[in-house]
């Protein structure tokens, strides 16, 4: 069976490990305060443009989004996000469990717009009832989205301009941004996501670490006493140094984003041999996720040899499935699924 | 500089990052739920003489002992410790950030007794105004404890039995649990601990790992539904496996104990030594944590080569410091601060 | 100006004051443990035909809606309710505050049913990615609903049924329970809604009280230690006796029912007159509250001497408007309306 | 039996009732926004002399102690407070309910001191582990204190002093503030309180109303968006005009301090006679509050004829007592007990 289940599903990239094992024998100082720390944090700062920022290095995604967006919010206030959202969907309530409401917005392909927004909070604060519900407080985005979409640097410039306009925080869940920047083919950076968030993280666990986020803060009047927040979470490791380490390798000479590049590449073979069979793709992914609309007989005969996640059933007796590449996608393993999905034509659903 | 000042300053053992790299190229199903850390977990079960117990693995012990509190406390309930146990006093208030007050009883070197808690209950089940305080509604020790010092067997039943009487769960904190089975010198195994608890956890980060604790839960009414508890407060990391590879290297072939024992060997070659020199002890702890009383001169002297944690003033101008062993502390090292200690008797205060 | 915004704009019946006048001089006991709340509940006891339900009072129904479901839900679930629900849409996050996720429902007409929760728990029990979203652990309705729409004596036999198979407590908000009541006309007892729901308030602030809910608890796993939450959310009133002292009053000789009986009659009078001038209403309300849709230019002439709530725009320029009798409202301040509504039809939109 | 039990045994003064009385078939605006709240708030700005205030009206003082709080911390930080004061000791963890830890200090007869503030906040910023620990982010006091003694101007002048130096909003609860005006005897006025804290409430319950407390924020810098938080703790009441009329009414010809004046007259007469008859107070209260020592005989005598509360027992098998007058307490009832007083010294113990 050949894995396409997900980009979690391996341990590290050779250079990572290597950086751990490297390290052996060495005394680090606790809870991130240490060189290697020091170091990866002034990678970012440098592949961001932003040596303002602050860097910390939590061990996962939704550790790294409830710590954030409950440390912006007040009390009586929520945060705006796609119905999709990670937050809003699959991360069991992490956001209510502090205190705040998340309120969704109706996604397209995972996304939402800055007229979205804009009219959400235009008609909160006309609302003469308005204290009766919660306050918008902050706007979270995915990057890549939950189906594979991206935003791209003219969108994030858009959503930011409005974000700002209505005094409203910006948060970027990056979980998969490696995958995002490489399909984006050169129109997002990293100093785009620095300049148009107030807060965002850089995925590390789904692009080729062991484990952990590099969560940056780039607007200082979210900086302060972050680090009591994450330990009130739970996200302050005592051997932080090692997402130093690893992070620090992830990041050097470019690999971070070839690695992401090497799985868009592969997802985009998969996207073009479902299209070429006439299976319809739930949206547009230009990303390492790719999402085709099954029959039963479809998603039986591939299932005899790879692992792929069932979204959830569609009303037509069809499915959503998701066929997810990563950084440790091999060329040959999806030349396997191509010549399986050349097949399917032949195949009654 | 040689370092004392904590057990979380190196990697990992070897026999643990071994695993790590074996599984390169490997695929393993995410969120925990692979072969590792069911063999992980197998192994606890046997080691607990538990087969119905629990197991989960969490990437920290705040967010472990979070997670476990959060989960079995009604809103209206508190959890009993000893001021000085960790969850009073160095997560951040991260007990309260989930809606609970830590109910504290005055220490005696790091513990409590059960005629403490005994007490503490009956007291307020007596009170006539009770509705206005916390109902205590779990017990919270640590083993070791904040001070080094080893709840044992006989202890440990005693604590059970009066929680069991009482009708309050019992949860231990085994950040260092191998560190006191260590001290303990056959007076205290995992079976009791499984026996006597509730819920415990087995500390792998200051044990050997790279990261990770696992989160034993024996009661089967504190099982239900946990993992969505781990989703919520952040702990459910894709990688889980990791976990799994790690904890399963550190309990083969009598690992995780004999590293702990080795730590424990040479904090008592610590201990002696201070004793021989006349320094006094804060306490008498038996495991790889010892707390001296140092003049400034004693300090600063012994700070011209070796790093140890100054953990406050004393009132006569003196400090309470810690040196701290572990998996790690080679003997040679201990052989130099050896040496050093017993250069003390001619530095004036 | 005639008020017809809300049901809570003039103080309390005179029955209810006089009760309170009365008592001035009498010392009672603190915090509702007094004769006054003994007598009030043992009457709520008796009318509702469940001698075993606990009943509490409460200063208001946020407070009572939060405490109640803080109370029941275990961290990780969610309280499934209508999108319209009061706890969704009105109470600023109020349980959200507390932890906990709301689930929402589409609501038809303010309504919810058992098809509806059966699904939505059948589709979380099966999915085998359950554990990222929040478990559902109780139903949560409303009645009369934010609508004015009211759920019949069958219609709760059928949500308790479906909720009892699927082990899901039931809650309902009460607020205008005597509304519901007398607009199910005979329908719908107070025995009906004890036997149905595990929990449930009796409104008084909209019913007749100066303020105050009774908020009453079937299920005996449910009532345990009540008190503490009620303290712990700031709603045990040191003179918690003079709520004892209104229901009392207000639940004595039928004077409840036949209150929201009167209410009752005036609004369907209104509906009467929009419908006969052909002017629609947003659904079909049997109780006092009544939302006509009205143009521009009939919302202006009825703002001449009259207050009611303008709801929301609606797409076509036209708006939702409300119209909300009460215990309190005069025949005659209703035939004043009508006639107004009766000179609508030349006004142009 | 007479009642010295407590200061909120009686439905209210004259002067309220007379008020709520007559607004009998007037209609109000809800939630607050109505004139008598407005009338009311604007005598409390002026009694204070402080022309910005914001002034809210709740239903009960554990309620406005945790809304003001929770509105005030951010998730990291906790509030100091006497281990005596109400928060810490009797409102069943309803600031850990909302996230935060209560961080105590000794107090002294229920006050703490300038010094004991800098010196835990001095200690807190210089330690290098401080991100481990909850940040000291508000101050409370109560006043009159839980033993009944009275912060005076002079000491609330430094306290005031201490907390901006250190940039900590202060907070009093002054649930019995009337009391405290009464007992400093012309050395504390509305407006010395004012310009000492951020916020503080002036208690209703206790002095004289059937329900409700005025809170009084004075910095503005916590009056942002403050009735969102009030709603979403569940105060916001739909008849909050009904507060307003009562405080109207209260705060009318000096009524407020009169009806203070005189439970403290008569509360130093109590303490007289205890005193004369040799009978030691814990702690020396000027206020409505009084605390006898007395012995298990001195007890059951005055309970022949006398409500009061027994506080806790003391080591020499004595008991604190508790006798509490109020705005109610007539003179011939004082004369009553000073009468059982005198005749305790033929009891033996």
């Amino acid at each position: 069976m050949i894995s396409f289940n997900n980009d979690y599903g391996q341990t590290a990239h050779p250079a990572v490990i290597e950086a751990v094992i490297k390290a052996q024998g060495e005394t680090f100082p606790g809870y991130g305060e240490d060189e290697a720390c020091d170091a990866a944090a002034q990678r970012i700062r440098s592949l961001c443009g932003a040596p303002g920022c602050q860097v910390h290095f939590l061990p996962g995604g939704t550790q790294a989004n409830l710590t954030l967006i409950a440390s912006v919010l007040r009390p009586h206030q929520g945060v705006l996000c796609a119905d999709t959202g990670h937050i809003a969907s699959h991360e069991t309530g992490a956001i209510e469990a502090t205190g705040h409401k998340v309120l969704t917005l109706p996604h397209q392909d995972g996304k939402i717009t800055p007229a979205q927004i804009q009219d959400f909070v235009a008609r909160h604060r006309a609302d003469d009832t308005r204290e009766h519900m919660p306050q918008p407080g902050l706007v979270y985005l995915s990057n890549t989205t939950e189906f594979g979409t991206v935003y791209t640097a003219p969108e994030l410039n858009a959503l930011s301009a409005c974000c700002r306009q209505l005094n409203l925080p910006l948060y970027l869940d990056g979980a998969r941004l490696g995958y995002a920047l490489a399909a984006a083919d050169g129109q997002l950076s990293f100093s785009d996501i620095a300049r148009c968030c107030d807060a965002f993280t850089i995925g590390g666990t789904k692009q080729g670490l062991l484990y952990g986020e590099a969560l940056v803060i780039t607007n200082p009047a979210l900086q302060k006493d972050f680090r009591y927040h994450i330990k009130q979470r739970g996200g302050l490791l005592g051997k932080g140094f090692l997402m130093g380490l690893q992070f620090k390798a992830l990041l050097q000479d470019g690999l971070y984003l070839s690695l992401a590049q090497s799985a868009t590449t592969q997802a985009l073979r998969i996207r073009h041999a479902f299209t070429a069979q006439g299976i319809p793709l739930f949206c547009d992914s230009p990303s390492n996720q790719q999402f085709p609309i099954l029959t039963a007989g479809q998603m039986a005969s591939l299932a005899n040899a790879f692992i792929f996640a069932r979204m959830m059933p569609l009303d037509d007796n069809r499915w959503l499935a998701r066929f997810c590449t990563s950084w440790a996608t091999l060329p040959q393993e999806v030349d396997q699924l191509l010549k399986a999905i050349q097949k399917l034509d032949s195949i009654k659903a």
